[in-house]
């Protein structure tokens, strides 16, 4: 079997240079990295990373605890955290699991201490729930996409932004009965919460907090399904347009909607946040963020973590942008999506 | 900073009995453990893993890998094998990345190639890709999950049979008009094949396979959606009735009839496959699978192979629920799920 002498005498360079071109860890230039690989790779030699990580301290390895995976956003920041892992040589470790659950009780207090790990990518992480507290402690950079507070690297929207952005396309189209649906059904995420929030300060800013209300409902297409039926079969003095959480929840509502014979965009505008997979399918008004971007970047700020160990924690947050569709009209409008040509339609970015 | 030799001594065991009970690799009782790990826990103590795993030459991890995470049948078998993994104390790392793409030819040649994983689940490979030619030559214990061949032990439904039943469900129904929809689009998955054939024998053995007729279709909502648009829309001859690959294939289906005017199921009937979680939402009729069960079943099934690694492949097809909802009826019945009540009805399961 050839060692890593062997590959090092073939490539001409020095064992410690090849160990580094293998490891991927300290510099080598990439003439050399991809010499030496080409090498190994003729020689069928594998580095022990096991071996590998007890000298350099690093695992090549980067943890990532999720709380779902069947939510779209949640889906989309994994594969761009796997996607930008892969470029880099870097294993992810999944730690996924729902709040308050014994199995995530365990992650935090078995699973994490093992330290299997150079960094940690938290996604939609709650401080109130010291889990991230729990994460400090660990000694290990942490990178935090949407969720936590100010202690460690953030990527995320401007989530107060987006939702208040929603509300006023709906109030210069003429809107006044406009209902905030999603959210708050079991426990808060902090995002949703920051979204509420921006609806209610325009609302506000608008002369109609009186007119403001908030429906709660999981926070899934199911979920907005079913909190629009009872909000817009029952009420007498139903909404004439509704922003959602997300688009999953605008989904459901659309869905809801059809299925009582309310048309939408002309006895009721739907407005999401996300730009969600099926929002063109649906004709969805949204204001977009790209997830498996944030995905990307958080591996970006973590990887300079790791390189300087003294930077600060920093904040980002992008703004979403409106992409306006079929599911938003004036108020008095009198045509409907129930009737247009199914195929998606031209978008228009604003 | 507390040793092993601590941990042993105040849990009044041997030193290789506190190894074994932290390591979780060997036999030690539930009691036993349960002091040990009560010790460890009180000192401060976490067993260096990599040290452990050099020793032992066992990881404590397993690989998974995974073409997409953005499909519900994906999505479900993860968290099935992440909630049964952590459980048994095990880490996941996670390989995701699309057929044909590079990022997947990396994962192939370079990440597993590294052997950081005690064995490997594999997810929806398919083996006319030599993927799994090049999962065996690593050497460690493979399950697969629907896709590959008798190489490995995988595990599944018999999707031919469910395709069939879905079939015979709608002709005796009175259907003869009814279109397969889906797969086939880019690349087969041999899963999608599989129900083809399923559908096909079905028509055959009924004597329609003059009327048969698939139409390709990605393997996504918007992807059924699509077709369904176009089959729907353009054919003076269409179909009373379609069965579809999977469910979320069968949803975009219903979304484009409702678009289109066309009433399910008095003027259109819909089948599926899955039991996805929107399906009680649209009132889908379905043939229903479990997939975190199957993930669940996989870390199980891998685990007796590692305890025995003499043990021989096996081939586990559960057999699918027809699950019988609204989208589905008597090809001249004039009752319509437009009209019927929105909420979730009660199901009947045969």
């Amino acid at each position: 079997m050839s060692g890593i002498s062997d590959v090092a005498r073939l490539a001409g360079v020095s064992k410690s240079t090849a160990s580094r071109a293998l490891s991927g860890s300290g510099y080598v230039s990439e003439k050399t990295r991809a010499k030496v690989q080409k090498v190994a790779a003729s020689l069928g030699y594998v580095p022990s990373t096991n071996a590998a990580s007890l000298v350099t301290g690093r695992t090549r390895n980067v943890g990532v605890v999720i709380p779902y995976l069947h939510r779209w956003f949640f889906a989309e920041v994994l594969e761009g955290v796997q996607s930008a892992l892969l470029e880099r040589g870097l294993d992810l470790t999944l730690y996924d699991a729902s709040p308050g659950t014994e199995a995530r009780r365990r992650i935090f207090e078995d699973f994490l201490a093992r330290k299997r790990f150079d960094g940690l990518i938290a996604v939609g992480l709650e401080p109130e729930d010291h889990e991230l507290e729990q994460l400090l402690r660990i000694g290990r950079p942490v990178v935090s996409v949407v969720g936590s507070g100010p202690a460690t690297t953030v990527i995320g929207i401007d989530d107060d932004d987006a939702a208040r952005r929603a509300t006023q396309h709906l109030i210069a189209l003429g809107h006044r009965q406009i209902a905030f649906v999603g959210g708050g059904s079991s426990r808060w995420a902090s995002v949703d919460r920051r979204r509420l929030t921006g609806y209610r300060s325009a609302m506000a800013e608008a002369g109609l907090t009186e007119l403001a209300s908030h429906i709660p409902s999981e926070v899934t297409l199911p979920g907005g399904y079913a909190a629009a039926v009872d909000l817009l079969g029952a009420s007498p003095t139903r909404p004439t347009a509704i922003v959602a959480v997300c688009d999953e929840v605008a989904i459901g509502a659309i869905i809801a909607a059809r299925r009582l014979g309310i048309r939408v965009p002309s006895d009721l505008s739907v407005v999401g946040i996300d730009d969600h997979e099926y929002a063109e399918m649906f004709a969805l008004t949204t204001l977009r963020q790209i997830p498996r971007e944030q995905g990307r970047a958080a591996v970006a700020l973590l990887e300079a973590q790791l390189d300087d160990p003294a930077s600060g924690p920093t904040q980002v947050a992008s703004t979403a942008r409106l992409i306006v569709r079929a599911s938003t009209g004036p108020v008095d409008d009198r045509h409907s999506v129930m009737q247009s040509d199914p195929r998606p339609g031209i978008d228009h970015v604003m």
